[in-house]
């Protein structure tokens, strides 16, 4: 089985937006043993759709389309799919019946006409209700394949996919299984870890793949295998795994899955009942703004003391003037510091500090750009580390973010 | 001149990274008169590289190709590149001297065989320098179209496509002029807009085209128009907002151009050599994050406090309990008091302050789910609002960042 994906919208050819709708469904397919053939972003414009319907059809049996299905007039998708499938526009009653109710319960203006005219759906489509929006999703079958059309605002997408699509597509064909299992390692480059590995490598078999993705000091390795038999695809890649890790002991951190450090750190925080809080310079609120993404924060995280200037690193933090001094605000002992004080400031079990220079200019501190010191406070002890992460101000806070919660991460493991 | 923009990698098909590559190189493309017609994801493998590839020559005058080309063995992007131009590999001396130098500096390991083999590219290619990596682009032409390939890594991607890519392009061709004009509005949904501006919309020119564009509510209007006479161009795009403009006055907010409203901000308050200081709570940092993702933002950012636990409100920002307990954790009246506290704390000009319940529990307050109190204070007053952005906690805490950085703009400019 396999799939296409076409987002249609010119917003996506002029770069003005980001397509992080087709991972999106590209993973939740993958999950379900459809691979994803191929993803095709075109224009607004009928000639363009209709040639990429063809061809989509021709290349794979399912085709999800998104985007093209809001009240205004840039969208045509809707009726290119009906002349794609030789069809007429009819109005769906319940589709109707859910937009009267979003209009009654949440909008609370009088419904228009366009309004009216986003619950006309193509004669030979099913509708998918779309309970976050007034666009519904569409289903239609032609020569065995499945077409689905879905509205582009990611949360309606996201529902729609989750609720409607996979289950249906799960009921009406029997699906493969394919596995994928991805192992992080830091601290060697590619090239050097290719060669380690290339015996292993060499042998795999020739159902598994093996993808390496670098990413700011991180390789992650990825192992992906495909087939009728679960049990065969998921023994051969534990197998896999297990020959390979002896072999890279020394740079493996873990596996990586649908999970973030950042959620892993609060698992093991919540399991533990310890708290955390993280005093940030160079980070500016990146450290606090990742751990407070993840639902249910607020049980281990008290919070932290975004202290970007000197001046606040001194009057809020309550680190000396003339440890600033002797050591640069960028060193070690200040982040040795920021650590202690914002551990006890605010009354936690653990405390991260940062304090680097992530340019484009000097700053406060005489040390290079991309010069960063990370400070992990335990209930035990305190550790700093120097890091110098380039020239590249995007790239050293990420990769300042990655570091400190990989270091914290590793000590509350061990405590 | 139409562009093709085609990348290579199981990753994305598989839904495990987000291509952003695509959107910057159809930016660039855009800026400089190339339209991008597709984008195509396509697999890491020989027979559908090839079947891009000669559907791309069909589509498109100039095709941009990136990813697969790093040190390891799952990459055969230049393999695949150099059969479909019937070539074979040479290693490229300046390509060896340029991974020579970085193993030299930067790596400090000997140069192993995978190393070497990076430097090898199609004979008819002409190589373009990587400066921050090993892999080099490349450049091939064939019946008048333009052929590139580069690496994948973001960052070395980018540095190509600027310092090459884009200058050999306006050398070679005489390219038209592309314009695009964003009109950033809030306050009235996608439908109610379209209506609104239904009889300007039915009277633009041809060549000028309009999306819209709905997020977290807000809605972008983008005017796009294409043709050879840049004089032309440029009056009938403001030709035509000046007739929109008197329309939309009650919900207009700015233009939006490659700056972001956090740039924006930090703009102004340079100008003004005035100070900013936030104190977080549902944000949990992530005002900080973007307003010290703007270069230079230490000018005028002295820092944040994230009091995600109550307790850290109490002790740190020093609000008084009893207001918490008589008015509830998130309401106007603990805003008003971050705010103030925040701005007499670290001694800025202004000051915002968040307090709300993302989600999904109620946690330490009483209040709905989605319901987010803002403050901003100035150097003259203080103000707060009261928003309920609905039930999705990473969108509740995105749509209280926008707005409270709308509300802080708005405030700034009065100033």
């Amino acid at each position: 089985m396999n799939a296409e994906i076409i987002t249609i919208g010119d917003e996506i050819l002029i770069g003005q937006i980001i397509d992080s709708n087709s991972a999106f469904i590209a993973k939740q397919l993958n999950k379900i043993g459809i691979s994803v053939y191929q993803i095709t972003s075109v224009q607004d414009d009928k000639t363009h759709i209709l040639k990429a319907l063809k061809e989509a059809e021709h290349n794979a049996d399912v085709i999800i389309i998104t985007g093209g299905l809001g009240p205004t007039k840039d969208d045509i998708t809707k009726t290119t799919i009906a002349q794609y499938f030789n069809d007429t526009l009819v109005i769906d009653t319940a589709v109707l019946d859910n937009i009267k109710r979003i209009w009654r319960d949440y909008i609370k203006q009088p419904l228009s006409q366009v309004n009216i005219d986003q619950a006309l759906i193509p004669s030979k489509a099913t509708a998918l209700m779309n309970e976050f929006g007034s666009a519904p999703g569409m289903w239609l079958e032609k020569n065995n394949k499945v077409f689905v059309s879905l509205p582009g605002v990611p949360f309606e997408m996201k529902a729609l996919i989750t609720q409607h699509v996979l289950p249906k597509l799960r009921a009406q064909f029997k699906l493969p299984f394919i596995s994928h299992k991805t192992i992080l390692t830091y601290g060697l480059g590619e090239s050097m870890l290719a060669e380690r590995i290339e015996d292993w490598e060499d042998h795999l078999p020739a159902f598994v793949k093996l993808a390496y993705l670098p990413n700011l000091g991180r390789v992650r390795l990825r192992l992906s295998a495909k087939g009728n038999n679960k049990e065969v695809i998921e023994n051969e890649i534990e197998k896999q795994i297990q020959l390979l890790l002896p072999q890279i002991q020394d740079i493996f951190v873990g596996f990586e899955d649908e999970t973030t450090i950042e959620a892993s750190i609060g698992k093991v925080l919540t399991e533990k009942q310890s708290t955390l809080s993280t005093a940030e310079s160079c980070t500016g609120g990146a450290l606090a703004e990742r751990i407070t993404s993840v639902p249910g924060a607020s049980v281990y995280f008290k919070g932290s003391i975004v202290s970007y200037a000197t001046q606040t690193k001194i009057e809020v933090l309550k680190i000396n003037e003339h440890l600033i001094k002797q050591h640069s605000v960028v060193s070690e002992e200040v982040a040795k510091a920021m650590a202690l004080n914002v551990k006890a400031l605010l009354k936690t079990d653990y405390a991260v500090a940062t304090t680097g220079n992530a340019g484009p200019t000097k700053g406060d501190s005489d040390v290079d750009v991309g010069t960063v010191c990370i400070a992990i406070a335990t209930p035990k002890e305190v550790m700093t580390w120097k890091f110098t992460f380039g020239k590249h101000r995007k790239r050293v806070i990420n990769k300042a973010v990655n570091k400190a919660f990989e270091l914290l991460y590793k000590e509350i493991l061990k405590n």
